[in-house]
């Protein structure tokens, strides 16, 4: 598959909305779909679709469409959703409870092996059989455990400590839900940020200008 | 203040993150700051700042820089976080009670009224001084409090019946962490997602391509 270079984010940010259509259409039985009854469904213009998938190879086929398995195996391979990444998560409150919950009913390569915790009360109970370890034990259960990731549900605080110590262990990507902008201070990780925060005040914003097109 | 036509969302979507530093910053009691130290704390460029920054007015001053908490309170009334839209958040799982706490500590804009549950084991109690409803009250409790904000914590599946019921209320604004893509099937509406398996696959992609640079 020819791969061009220097795709943009806006590019891959779209790949996991094509996945979920697809796997959508997958699941009712549907086997090819054209490009435009695909763009109707994924609110995205066609040829855009098109611009987007030409970026990893050639998909559809003029006058047929997309082979809907096809093209969703593909995006899968392209995603590196089979891949599986060793992960921790950091904070059993709420918003812990609920991505460590999340994680695993979905499948999307990352297995998660451990939470930490720095209030006892959790320590020692499980979510989704996943163990809570009392935050003291982090460095061992990294090392031991080959961790590459780590998913952050900590205020932003307690981030700065905990990032230092996950930075000197050698883990560079993560998952961060903390409002603390691991980027800025880390040159060399990889982080997806969802900042709760931006995105209630970026909803503020388009509800006062009445923007509705995103 | 001169505010420019067609802003798009990427501007939009960086003034959160001024905020935040900014924020940040005035906690501090930090005063003024260059554009450069400015741009340097966030990690985007200063000419990118400026040009954002001047879609809305004139703001910083030649060799002296960007009075922080003149900018701070300016860019705070252009997201409009001291209106307050009388919000209601649908579904009492980990997820929801997340938000709902997050919503009560975080004064942005939105007055979290009350939290709607199919399931009657949590109907009655309350999180952070919020009461959890049956969801059958749902249209009265909306139309007799003004709701005009809805947070959707609920699956998929449970999402379109919802959506329907919140629409024919007359709720065009919704914070929606359910993975239904509400802006496909209704047009006029005004969507923020927090697609949190989409942000994940996109983790995925880039610790298996390497991409750093967000």
């Amino acid at each position: 598959m020819a791969k061009k270079d220097n795709i943009s984010m806006s590019v891959i940010r779209r790949l996991p909305r094509y996945y979920r259509f697809l796997s959508d259409l997958k699941d009712k039985g549907i086997e090819r779909i054209s490009s435009k009854e695909l763009s109707k469904k994924i609110g995205i213009t066609a040829s855009q679709i098109r611009q987007d998938l030409n970026c990893f190879g050639e998909f559809g086929q003029q006058g047929y469409g997309y082979s809907i398995e096809h093209l969703h195996n593909e995006i899968s391979n392209i995603l590196g959703i089979s891949t599986i990444n060793p992960t921790i998560l950091i904070g059993a409150g709420n918003l812990g409870r609920a991505i460590a919950t999340h994680i695993s009913f979905n499948s999307i390569g990352f297995e998660l092996k451990g939470i930490f915790e720095k209030n006892k009360d959790f320590v020692g109970k499980t979510i989704q059989n996943v163990p809570i370890y009392y935050i003291d034990s982090l460095e061992e259960f990294c090392k031991n455990n080959k961790i590459t990731v780590a998913i952050l549900c900590i205020p932003r605080e307690a981030t700065s400590e905990i990032a230092k110590t996950l930075y000197s262990l050698g883990i560079r990507n993560y998952w961060n839900f903390s409002h603390y902008d691991l980027s800025v201070k880390y040159e060399d990780v990889i982080v997806e940020n969802v900042h709760l925060n931006d995105s209630l005040m970026t909803l503020c914003y388009r509800i006062s200008n009445n923007f509705i097109i995103d």
